[in-house]
């Protein structure tokens, strides 16, 4: 099964994928999508739309798995990363129809079982669960292929946190 | 000019279309995209999508106008609202062009002049500015259709406010 995790944002949005025969995960790609900071809202939209279009129908992955939203987090930043958040979903239940939400705290216990992880402990569980030299860079790259992880962990198990 | 405002929502969306040639205004149409509490987010993101489509693809505006969201007045809810506004400012910039964005504040300043108007002084004044019989319901309808009033009375006179 191959899964596309994706961290979503405005200004960078991470994504990875991976395939994973529910015992055996291995990196297919992983990147950023980013949007100029002088370009108006619709059109750094329209890049986020673009450019996951085109990672969808180049890689076909079977399920997706997004990073889900908590405003307590990013109060300043809520409102644009929620609006770019609503394109992800968009574009992914029409062009893949799979669709799954994880808190963070979800994808830290499924990487390290640990809910109170920090950041380093999930890089470090990527690179390792992935057999990669090193720490995949940028972060937002590096925790959407833990989602993408963290879903094909829970979803073997139980086939929940569809939306 | 044919306008288009929308008041953005994830459970319902408000719309309301009018033509103004500067001095007199016309109502074309108005009313609400209203989305199922029992489908999932994806599911109700689409409904919203294909509805907004086939109201641009009918009536055809030269700009739209969309509210603008502000995290502290519905901290509950501003997450999926912001992720259907994402879609509907997409949508609007991919199918229109001219897309603008007003705060509550520029609406009844606007519409009546004063900032702290109450909710039935806009509403009478949409009812008394496009000539209509009686107030149109629902609010979100009403709402939508100043947002369009709005956009007719400051982009008369300032080209601003553009997305």
């Amino acid at each position: 099964m191959r899964i596309l995790g994706i961290d979503p944002g405005y200004g960078i949005v991470g994504y990875g994928i991976i395939d994973s025969d529910g015992y055996n995960l291995n990196v297919v790609d992983y990147g950023v999508i980013s949007t100029p900071k002088e370009e108006s809202l619709p059109a750094r939209l329209n890049i986020i739309a673009d450019c996951l279009t085109e990672i969808i129908n180049t890689f076909k992955p079977d399920e997706i798995a997004i990073e889900e939203l908590f405003y307590f987090k990013n109060q300043k930043t809520i409102i644009p990363v929620a609006e770019a958040r609503g394109i992800i979903v968009y574009l992914c239940g029409r062009l893949c129809g799979k669709v799954f939400e994880y808190t963070p705290l979800q994808v830290k216990q499924a990487l390290t079982g640990i809910g109170r992880a920090e950041k380093y402990q999930i890089q470090y569980m990527v690179k390792t669960l992935l057999g990669l030299e090193k720490i995949p860079k940028p972060d937002d790259a590096a925790d959407a292929l833990a989602l993408a992880i963290c879903h094909s962990q829970i979803n073997s198990a139980l086939n929940i946190n569809q939306i």
